[in-house]
């Protein structure tokens, strides 16, 4: 029989299961073969064939075709499936006394997600959102960067995420692609967008909108913030810059060596007698930072807050503000124009 | 005295000045001497430490203090002041009898841009807006691989033009900036857009946006495109990405050997039979092409335009059709909504 | 008990060691997992520490502590301990029965490697060298753009292999690196260079040379090659250049995207009528190449030439033809001129 | 009449003749007409043909068919013809009385360079070599790293100089490209190297060495370095690494903003208990390097040691201590083993 109390389970092991055995689920296969306190892994998909794949490519996994019956053996649920599941599954999980990380975004709508994280709180059970950038080392230096106030005012963030595909058959490009940089830039401030406008347009599918931009302000901190995102382009990229009045920092996750780079360049008005803009320009660093996979930090995580009940930094809410951000941008799309969300926050915070 | 027939320009040599000698009117004077039919250059500024500074730089010039005074003496003008002045020193120089080259924008309103395309016309002197990137080979090919198709149904353009500066002080980053690439996209499809919207917000100048994102919508070919103009960014980038449903091809203005790079990649669906996107990732080909600075290319297309009659791609028609989308951009801006062209583009249309 | 009869173990499937559990022993391990026709995969290592971290990282193998006992149970070896124990260790797992793949060089002395070859050839067990690079897909692009005519004729090869570490105790940066890129060249024109001349230091290490430059020639085709390799770089260089009278083309091995870009560049005399050069400058093209994981490919490789007996490319007499260019190489540095390889090359194609 | 007087000059202005107006020479053509104390510039050339370009690219210069006719009317002269005039020439330019700048190499042998040195000593006219290199702001910068110490004590240099052409017809790749790298390392460290190996091999031209590997050896401060030079090569390569026992320094003549970059990685032994290799990595720095084209620097530079009487950088010594070494590594090839200056070096020390 299952357990859920922490020690019992740091002394026994976890059995940890994930539903979805495509690209990202896979990952976490491999992933938590190698996470302390993890006794055993689980395969789960509907599909036959993925899961024949599955045990070729790791031969000492368990594997599930049902979430059902799996949820009658796993002590934890990792949601890997298309983004319209997750909500559900996360239901199910929690109501059969399994702790539950659902990749992003933790739901498709906002009441979705505000149950799910409703549900979590009453049972008293691990929720915890799949954002991996919260666990990524490039982003908690970029963190630190504008907290210690090395940038200077923060003015402006400009996250890009390019690439041909992969489509997915559920939700748009919005949904599928924009909860990274939102997460991202949420946790780089502790804060929520107040303003949402998007713009987005379909174009080799016939529905789904495959290229969007949309521009956020939080106006607690008076920071702007555009996030461009794209399943239809030639580029990978993967990108964050942060302005800063003193500084520029930029996290290119797609550099092996570089993955920040802190520009000492800026302008200042105010300076020059005639009125000109003054321009700085200083030198770029590149800061040495430790790398480990950010997806074996988060199934650690995971598995961590489980064993000893300690808050995940990407928890419900911190999945429920993400929804609520996209659900905006959504509307903002629809209407044409931006998007408040004030009385929103207002209520959750309350909630 | 001057005369204004083609012939006797081309046998006498034309007088050529500049107005305004800061960094791109340097530039203009640097490349006039070496234009076939260039009998004489004329550096024309009212500041004159800056006018001794291009002295020393080009000592085989002359030099004016006024615009008014140097009109008496040239042959044609080009305006290379703050945008603000760019229409009426144009209307001036045509007022004088001289043909005259504003760089872009043309004008600041459309009503001045108007006024300076009727008064071209009246006049039959040449008027041609400095749109440098019609004349650079790079943006040929570039529009040599859409209209043959190469690139199959265009589906996007994306530009971006990014740097740390140089802010003006008469207009804001889209005015600057975009009216590049709003004539880049006009001319690559022979087209103009019929809706915009526009974001923008001011960061380190208190007044003037410095960072502006424009969606615009080409509907006679039912291609979108967006423009992202800064200020305010760290990199140095001057970048289109035109996606189609073939290919997709990517100019890079600041790559000194690959200007110009065509990916075969695309998606399709309906290809495969349970509905999934199928993906087509083949080579990368960067075809060689001759390089000539665009400025001398623009420079002579003026000259021998003055001197044989000959239509200017970036004809005053090409300048008023990027004001026009720069009108409806900022409009868009202070409405918070797309904005739409048709109507006023009609009207052009007739006029 | 162990069966050395292909088919049986098609049947029962492998029982494979790897012997060294470092960096690229580890690599072995994780890929071997998912090699068809591996039953069981047994981590060797004197070090109890490496073993315990090996065990936590792929809690699924079995592990050993001694080669001698290990070579009781393994079907097949993988050799991945310091270069100078590869001979001796190969000669130990032939005389017990098992096939082996030592990793590259195949032993620190020509005297060694044929023995170990000697030994392959009258027991008829597989003798295999871990040569990585010729099951990289990349590198068969490369030799079929060589041998198909579309380069012309070959000038010139350059190599470079650079990075900072990592330093070895046992051989100098020649013997460590230099046998990819001689593998790597031999391979592309199935042939040996002749003649060999070699420059190295020592500089951070006392002993041990960590900047090296090969300069080697193949008689038999006129092609000349250079090899850097290096220790002590601040960048991570893995980059072989093909130069023919009509096409260039770079092998990156850095590069994710485009690891083979040819370039149509070339420069010929006698076409000019004024004798200067004639220069060509076309486009560059990156063909799409499928790439695998060459490990994957090798470990594959050693199992199905086990179970067929099938001869690999990376046999024992390529692993000995590496060792001979390796051996004159270190023979060159000593004395300070080039070292001929032409009659001992004949020694060995008679033997 | 021709004044030599400093003073004099200054007042009046100089007349500057660029005899040779291929590529380099017209480079200095244009960069004159803007240097100070510079009253007037003539290009001088044998082939009416390219006069007639240099006249149509710079109107307002004068020009020459003859050195001779020349000579009689400049105060000054840069030799921008093939390496194998530029002693010949210089030496008629001396004996007229006229200050001379031949290009790098300074002369094709020991012999001519050293007779040019001293006549330039006879006469006291200004004899300056064009090592444009030990004009760059970015070399500049890379030596106080050097002297600083901040790299710690430097292990070796290594340089790449590679390109497509430009193929010449009197020298070979070595005496072509080399004498720019040899300038800097000498330069770098004030010093000269005293053995030296090369090799090299000639493939699209059928006498004329195309590719080349120079090693050599700083006695003095027990430096190495490698120069490789490439006229067959695919990509356009000009950089300079440094390596030093705490730091590296990378100098990229192709960046446009990070000529050097300067990496906090390095390598130590005795550190760790166990002797294994410490290795430290630590970030990268890219100062910021204010940038002015060198051959604006060097021409300015002659122009003022010629009024002023200062001694420039790259003065004769330093041309000939570039010949020098270039000599030896032609000998080495020849030879086919390492050449040492040690003894040369004392008698031009002497001399």
């Amino acid at each position: 029989m299952r357990v859920s109390d922490g020690q019992e389970l740091a002394e026994v092991g976890l059995c940890v299961g994930v539903a979805g055995c495509g690209y990202w689920g896979s990952n976490h296969l491999r992933v938590l073969q190698s996470v302390p306190g993890v006794r055993e892994v689980m395969a789960i998909d509907q599909d036959s064939r993925i899961l024949a794949e599955t045990v070729e490519r790791h031969p000492f996994i368990n594997t599930s075709g049902s979430v059902e019956e799996a949820l009658e053996q796993v002590d934890a649920l990792i949601i890997a499936t298309p983004p319209s599941s997750h909500a559900s599954l996360a239901v199910a999980a929690l109501e059969a006394g399994v702790h539950v990380m659902p990749e992003k975004p933790l739901a498709t709508s906002v009441a979705e997600a505000r149950q799910v994280v409703e549900l979590a709180d009453s049972t008293g059970l691990v929720l915890m959102c799949g954002h991996t950038f919260e666990y990524n080392s490039a982003v908690w230096r970029l963190r630190d960067l504008i907290q210690s106030g090395e940038l200077g005012q923060i003015y402006h963030v400009d996250a890009a995420r390019l690439n041909l595909g992969l489509y997915r058959d559920d939700v748009n490009v919005i949904w599928d692609l924009a909860p990274h940089d939102i997460s991202i830039v949420n946790y780089l401030f502790d804060s929520q967008p107040t303003t949402i406008r998007a713009w987005a347009t379909p174009h080799a599918h016939q529905d789904l909108e495959d290229l969007a931009c949309l521009q956020l302000h939080y106006s607690d901190i008076d920071v702007s913030a555009q996030i461009h995102v794209s399943w239809l382009d030639p580029h990978k990229v993967r990108r964050v810059t942060v302005i800063g009045s003193e500084k520029m920092a930029v996290f290119n996750d797609m550099a092996v060596d570089e993955r920040i780079r802190v520009y000492d360049k800026g302008v200042a008005f105010g300076v020059n007698n005639d009125g000109t803009a003054a321009y700085r320009h200083g030198g770029i660093e590149s800061p040495f930072i430790a790398f480990e996979e950010p997806l074996m930090v988060e199934d650690r995580q995971f598995v961590r807050s489980i064993i000893t009940g300690e808050t995940p930094p990407s928890d419900g809410r911190s999945g429920l503000a993400v929804v609520k951000a996209l659900a905006a941008a959504e509307q903002s799309l629809r209407l044409g124009r931006p998007v408040d969300l004030v009385d929103t926050a207002l209520k959750v915070a309350v909630a």
